[in-house]
């Protein structure tokens, strides 16, 4: 196979063992070019940086392969690769992970390795993020290796149809018990959330986000569906946020002639 | 009409004369409390905050309505206000704006605004983000307030059909050229991103977000074809990434059967 570029990155830090387990995935496919935050950025969203400067550090992470660290979001480590580090070549994949923790069903959305990887697609650029259902710094990102692995050649090999991102989750199972890929919807689901209240040493109420996660879809095509029973889920995921079958169903939020709500009199 | 509970939020900060001009209309039409972050929000996207604690104070902001500032995200002000201050009562409506700003097309991905009404979507309650094409700071939200005003009688009356969440962007025209109130899908298009490559006064470099939006859409059925054409936009949105034509043509990343792939001695 032709030598490749691919852009790695994450929203867990660039010291991050789910990046580095990516970044040995991906050396063997071709040329690796690594841009992770310079601090953990889990929950940022799509966020980015418009108000601030930002920095961007090569940095001696991983051997024989381009590292830097930056300073924004996992969105702006995208966007500073693509338009500033890389802006002359042609990037043939992005990969964004292996994210510490599940960014299934609605998680995409609160997700900063998702937002990546999806800022990628967006720049036409094929891209899956990873993530591991283990929230810890030790988490074992071994045992999935060839189903990542497979996922990654795949996509180099025979692209991807209908679609420009992956979203991959794995579940936290040993190699021998992980039943193979699929793919799924997303599951319909949502956090219930709580606030822990407390008072700081100044005497101060304060919020501390916590939450469970309430599953609201009985489907068995879901990704959530996928994890309980032992796959990797693989959800084609894009960025049209319409609910296309509504369009027809609203008609009483139009106003299509002009009609008087218009006329400053009668304000 | 009984007695609505309507939250009201925005990305902009407590004191954007955008936040005002939603007041103003929703107050018309209920009980109103205001929780919006107590610092400009632009950019943040879907993200909350979790590893630090949330701030919330009641401020005096507007006469005989409950105002708090908070010192989260515009995702954390909506959770804040659903778990914490409002957990008891039935919120009927979430208005998230006026954005200074278009979050048309694609940028409903990165926008604070639309995000907070996102949430409240989650959450179930019907959300409307608002959004006007003017950026400045003394923005005339006041040309396009019957137009509000309709959506937001609309919706509490008659409700959301097949939805939770309504993306509105408004043109800046005065009241007599908006032609009316379309009902459109949101428009294919990205960022052709720069960034501004300075110097900091130690001599380090820095990079600086710019860049301008290219329409890559076109269709006459879009929010951005609206807004060109003089009307207000109304995207039925949700939260499903899903791309659900794509399901059925990636077959050759799925792992439907027990292979090899998982077999330890192969590695």
């Amino acid at each position: 196979m032709q030598q490749k570029l691919i852009l790695v990155t994450n929203d867990d830090g660039i010291f991050a063992p789910g990046l580095k387990a990516l970044v040995e995935t991906a050396r063997k496919y071709g040329e690796v070019v690594v841009v992770a935050p310079n601090s953990p950025q889990s929950g940022m969203g799509h966020a980015i940086t418009m108000n601030l400067p930002l920095r961007l550090h090569k940095i001696d992470m991983f051997p024989d392969i381009e590292s830097y660290e930056c300073s924004g979001t996992p969105v702006d480590c995208v966007k500073l690769a693509k338009n500033v580090l890389l802006r002359e070549r042609q990037i043939d994949l992005c990969l964004s992970g292996i994210n510490h923790g599940s960014n299934a069903s609605i998680n995409i959305i609160y997700s900063g390795t998702m937002s990546a990887a999806m800022e990628a697609s967006l720049e036409g650029i094929p891209s899956i993020g990873f993530s591991l259902l283990d929230y810890s710094f030790d988490a074992d990102f071994w045992q999935a290796e060839p189903f990542v692995d497979h996922l990654v050649q795949s996509v180099l090999e025979q692209g991807l149809h209908g679609c420009r991102l992956l979203n991959v989750n794995i579940p936290k199972l040993p190699r021998k018990e992980i039943r193979g890929i699929k793919i799924c919807r997303q599951a319909e689901g949502n956090w219930v959330e709580e606030f822990k209240e407390g008072k700081d040493p100044r005497n101060q109420t304060y919020y501390w986000l916590t939450g469970e996660f309430r599953l609201d879809d009985p489907g068995t095509d879901t990704d959530l569906w996928a994890l309980e029973n032992g796959y990797i889920s693989v959800v084609p995921s894009g960025h049209d946020l319409t609910v296309h079958p509504a369009l027809a169903q609203n008609d009483h939020l139009q106003i299509t002639q002009h009609e008087p709500i218009g006329n400053e009199t009668s304000l």
